[in-house]
């Protein structure tokens, strides 16, 4: 299908629609007949594919194994950890039948009364509850410690109102969840893994992140202690990227798993879980894009570099056709994943736009004069740059490339998210800041719920996260002035 | 937690039970909270996604491409391919609502009558459906297709009778979906894809397969033409292992998806799809196993070799850890997996219980003799047999070993499922053999299904396949004496 690039929205015009439109026409993602429910598109699940394989190897790397709970959860599972059922069971999809029969009417199929179900069944909004209740059979000694899995799955949210990716009713990630017999060891778990987050967001994405603790009011339903990573979208509104929570021995006590520990003694285990998901791609998309579309850091690219015959006639598009072939087979014996666009329907003009707005890292056109003098012309998508090159040398210059444009990604990535966050100290300041420039504000905080909820009401701004390298400082809540010791850092949020 | 190997039902007392100890006891799959749905466990995991690995390589190898589709499908989209929604929206898990609320009389949480779908969804049993509703909108002109697409999910049947990874009512599977321009082109994709089920599931599974057509009886609702791999398990039952359908042009005509041709005409879509599932697990676990347990194919054995040292006293372990990580090491850079297992509560006969009930290829015991000597004792699992070997070269002879091992593997089920198909002429030998031998019966049928209906009711067998590669043979069919053109193979099976 015809990429229409004319028709991008600019993003200054109108970021949200610029953003649902490049999803689409990028070939990522696009709604589908289920309200809410999005269909990934193969170029968007390539991407998605790249994101799991460095991700899983992560978890692997720190001990993780990965294992596969039920889809369905029994709705009474829900009501056993208190706060749980409130964060999880209200807007979850609900499994009441098991069976269709053929309308007495004649219309189709009809949902047969008879089949009711005893108990309904939860599609998982996250599972900690099926999972917990599965440990309690693998758990009888500290030797039985810890357990670390993790699943990749689908999971819904009955969401009201959905975007692409950054909400959606079904979406898919993965979600830890990990047992201990200690406290300490839970809370290290915890950390351990937001760091790998971050990590990945920073060194793959190209995203820097603000890793933090969530306020009491943020925090995941059901844990002691929630930590984040929190991105910053180019519209300035920041975008929650990853979770991973501290669960004390909530679950376990739901849901009655102890172990006999060294002293012979019964204990309650210890847990954390910690998720990112497709929402990711909306914070790949957001935080580097622009009005000529993607753009891909080259870790996460399906297609690193793309090349492009720029040809009369069938004769010289063979001769160029074999000289592109034998550049590409070098480079991917290299690792570098090449396309060579040889397709004689459209223009190179064409090709070129819609490789930018595919958001290859590395685009090379070959010219007849390059035939001649041994060059090539080498584009940049990141700095939208380009260079005439000699061929001679070009794929250990490619393979450097590469690496520039992912540090330069992350680089200009950077350079923006510092410029946007801004220490105020009055409220007047804050909502100034708040309502020309965005971004991050970071500001003291008296540290109650209700100052959180009325700064929220008043702005809709809310705490991203108590930074966990926040240097205690002295000072005044923003909104109430009574005594704060440390900055957090507000900000209007996806 | 403890093997308890000793309890572990002899294979000949009783097969079926001897399966589901082996998976639950190898620490495979368990049953969940959940009616039919199974945990898969750490070790299980690990297997599937070796195979996942092998066959989405195989996948994109020959041109496929991955995305995702929604879980849930409107009820309505199962009316519109007649034969379908006889075959597929019956027994299905039904989403009616979208919220639970507090329960007015204080019992946790209760469905919100409120919250009520207007249509309800049916949690997907394959996706046929939405796909087909989504290509209508991709596909415009011959130059869009093919489309080649896979997906890896999760799907529900409400299956009423269920077995840990042959029957259960979730399960996870890859389904592909492909469009394209021509008959003969979809009927070609169809065959190749069975091909490549046959190649992994021989080469990498070490089971092998006859490939062949299910009869219209046995075909897939909607299909033109089924074609299928059916393995033979160790009781002599058949188990279809994956299936590859020719759709002719039933969806393209359900869901209205027409392009237009090279000519300029509008003309239907032709579709096929194709699906392996975590069935293939007990096929795997059903080929190969004894009553010491799993016997896995070094391909997809999660561990390749096991090493355990025989020592005395804490001293001794230290140096035997040394030599044996050295050891480990070496083999890890020929890309062998290698576990060194340094447990001190566990006696080392009980670590050699344990690897071959979880199938680990190889086992390298290490004791002070052998450290003397420079030798280490080697055992085979699939043999059962060990030998003293030196550790010098000991890499170069694992490497050799482990592709010797899978080559045994197979050789030892082709064999088996060789001396299983049996030629037979009339009824009476039919039932006897089918009795007392068991396994695929080579045998004339008339080619009705009223016939196949009958066989089926007089002996629980079924038509497995008829062998794509089934020479012509003018016969009588043994129930009815009527005339037959070709012997198809019957079968009792999973």
């Amino acid at each position: 299908m015809a990429v229409e690039l004319k028709d991008l929205t600019k993003a200054d015009d109108n970021y949200s629609q610029w953003y649902n439109e490049l999803v689409v026409k990028a070939g990522l993602a696009e709604n589908s007949a289920v309200r809410g429910c999005m269909v990934i598109k193969p170029y968007g699940y390539a991407i998605w594919e790249k994101m799991q394989a460095a991700l899983d190897k992560m978890f692997k790397d720190t001990g993780h194994q990965n294992a596969y709970f039920p889809l369905f959860i029994p709705k009474s599972f829900f009501s056993r950890e208190a706060s749980h059922v409130e964060g999880f069971a209200k807007e979850c999809a609900v499994v009441t039948h098991y069976r269709l029969k053929n309308d007495p009417e004649g219309n189709g199929v009809v949902v047969d009364p008879a089949a009711r179900l005893e108990e309904e069944l939860i599609v998982r909004p996250t599972s900690e509850t099926i999972i917990w209740n599965t440990y309690k059979n693998w758990i009888q000694s500290y030797r039985d410690l810890p357990i670390l899995c993790n699943q990749w799955a689908n999971v819904v949210r009955w969401e009201m109102r959905t975007r692409l990716f950054l909400r959606t009713a079904e979406f898919l990630w993965q979600e830890g969840h990990t047992a201990h017999a200690t406290r300490e060891e839970a809370i290290e778990e915890a950390e351990k893994m937001i760091r790998v987050y971050q990590d990945f967001a920073e060194n793959w994405m190209g995203v820097p992140v603000v890793v933090g603790h969530k306020s009491p009011n943020e925090r995941f339903a059901g844990a002691e202690d929630t930590l984040t990573i929190e991105a910053l979208m180019q519209d300035g509104k920041a975008l929650q990227s990853g979770t991973s929570h501290f669960l004390g021995q909530n679950f376990a006590k739901a849901f009655d798993v102890q172990y006999v520990n060294k002293e012979g003694k019964l204990e309650y285990v210890w847990a954390t879980s910690w998720g990112v998901s497709t929402r990711l791609m909306g914070a790949l998309i957001m935080a580097h894009s622009d009005n000529n579309g993607l753009v891909l850091p080259p870790k996460l690219a399906p297609i690193q570099v793309v090349m492009v015959p720029i040809y009369k006639g069938e004769e010289q598009l063979q001769v160029m056709a074999e000289r592109m072939n034998a550049i590409a087979d070098e480079l991917k014996a290299k690792g570098v994943s090449v396309k060579v666009d040889l397709r004689d329907n459209v223009r190179s003009g064409f090709k070129f736009a819609e490789y930018e707005l595919k958001g290859v890292p590395v685009r090379l056109a070959l010219g007849p004069r390059d035939m001649e003098n041994g060059t090539i012309e080498l584009a940049r998508r990141d700095t939208l740059t380009k260079e005439v090159v000699p061929q001679e040398g070009l794929t250990e210059r490619i393979v450097a490339l590469l690496d520039e444009i992912q540090q330069n990604i992350f680089k200009k990535a950077l350079d923006y998210r510092n410029s946007m966050i801004t220490r105020v100290d009055t409220w007047e300041e804050f909502v100034e800041v708040l309502n020309t420039k965005g971004g991050f504000i970071s500001a003291h905080w008296d540290g109650t719920p209700e100052t959180e909820q009325a700064i929220k009401d008043a702005t809709k701004a809310t705490i991203r996260c108590i930074p966990i390298d926040a240097e205690p400082e002295e000072g005044k809540c923003i909104f109430t002035g009574k005594p704060s010791h440390c900055r957090v850092l507000f900000a209007k949020s996806y």
